[in-house]
């Protein structure tokens, strides 16, 4: 027997797809196959699980939904698109706790990403994959990025969400003095500043990414210790730029070389 | 007094969507202000402009419209989403001719990416857009690759398409043993292989990149000269894998420097 999906528990997770209603119930949407099998992968805080009807006993979901240790609800499949927040549910949808992520959480992280009003999702999603695999500790925004359990976000990480700290901050450049004084080093991407290939970054350290058409704000740019650049961009017109999740993800080849 | 845009023509550009179509009509798809922009700057081959009504007399688009030597049509804004591939129009798109794109372009190319199976769309522009802005000289694409004249791929790929050579073959394995024979080497990226810090690239190279869930293709494997990893990925769990075009991104750097 199914467990029933009450209509105050439809409303909450329809809710998630506003950041408002994300913190206020420190809930999180996650949606797909390949995504809720890395949260269970990742042993993410789950709370329920949410299939459609006509999907619910293929072997696929099956393989998720026997795993999981917490209610699992079948719905139309109406209902279930009415819940997702993407476009075509694949009819499997996951909430998943939103754990305390304040400053604290990035204590005894010694590289730090930190994301400084990168506003599209897919990027930074991808952003958060790259860390994880380049077993980057942490990753902390500064307001005007996306919330990182934004649901693109959240899909396009891949699972790699619950794999590094997180800190959403309401104020980086406060961060970065007090994490100076504890003898960390702050980098920033930037289009002038030492070239990727010479950087020699200090073990503790912060590398910081702004947004593509912004670049790092003036408070933040004040903090740095050095600017790295990406050299190599042989262009023929001159107009061209890197993608910030390709341009980062150079810099953390180099990082954690 | 603005063109007319015939009947024939629209249905013509709407069939631009299909593969099929672009090949048949020659001509591709290029949507919204940035992208339009960036043709134009890139010196391509446009046929026609298309602009919405709502939206012909804005500043950004007649900074478009005035530039532009080819036909500019105002349609309504409801006609222009029929046009349009994408979901929501900007309200304007060109069409914009696809030119000879026979092995017979890489000619003279010495840094040769090749696309083995890649299907994503958003990828693949995005790594068209990263190797021109590192001045490689051509992009070449085997058979079960996404199109790279798909609307998707153009957008991301941000006017980069018309900054390099482009060749979509039926043999990529013949074209490298043609180029091996000729004094290239042949690189590929893996997941076991030399470290792409200790890469020394030949000045006459291909790389190939397979796709992310199924790698390179046997018959092009076969020819590898050399296969390049990305080491470094300290995992927490082992199971995060890095986007294929941040891996891309990563690997030009070297190959360039």
């Amino acid at each position: 027997m199914p467990d029933h999906l009450t209509n105050r528990r439809r409303k909450e997770i329809t809710s998630l797809r506003q950041k408002k209603y994300r913190d206020e119930l420190a809930e999180m949407l996650v949606e797909g196959k390949r995504s809720v099998e890395a949260a269970l992968d990742a042993a993410a805080p789950l709370k329920d699980i949410v299939v459609a009807d006509s999907v619910a006993t293929t072997p696929d979901i099956r393989q998720i939904t026997d795993r999981a240790t917490v209610p699992v609800y079948v719905v139309s499949d109406e209902d279930i698109e009415g819940l997702s927040a993407v476009e075509t549910s694949q009819g499997i949808l996951a909430v998943v706790a939103i754990e305390a992520d304040a400053s604290s959480d990035l204590r005894a992280a010694s590289m730090i990403l930190a994301l400084d009003g990168l506003q599209d999702p897919g990027n930074v999603g991808t952003l958060i994959r790259t860390a994880a695999w380049f077993g980057i500790d942490a990753v902390a925004t500064a307001p005007g990025t996306v919330d990182i359990y934004h649901p693109k976000v959240v899909r396009a990480a891949m699972g790699a969400l619950w794999d590094l700290r997180r800190a959403r901050l309401d104020d980086l450049p406060a961060l970065l003095a007090k994490y100076k004084r504890g003898g960390y080093s702050v980098y920033g991407a930037d289009l002038q500043g030492t070239d990727v290939r010479d950087w020699r970054p200090a073990s503790k350290s912060v590398l910081v990414l702004g947004s593509e058409s912004h670049g790092i704000s003036p408070g933040v740019a004040a903090l740095l210790d050095e600017r790295i650049v990406i050299g190599g961009g042989a262009t023929r017109r001159g107009t061209e730029s890197l993608n910030v999740a390709v341009a980062a993800g150079i810099l953390m080849h180099a990082w954690v070389s």
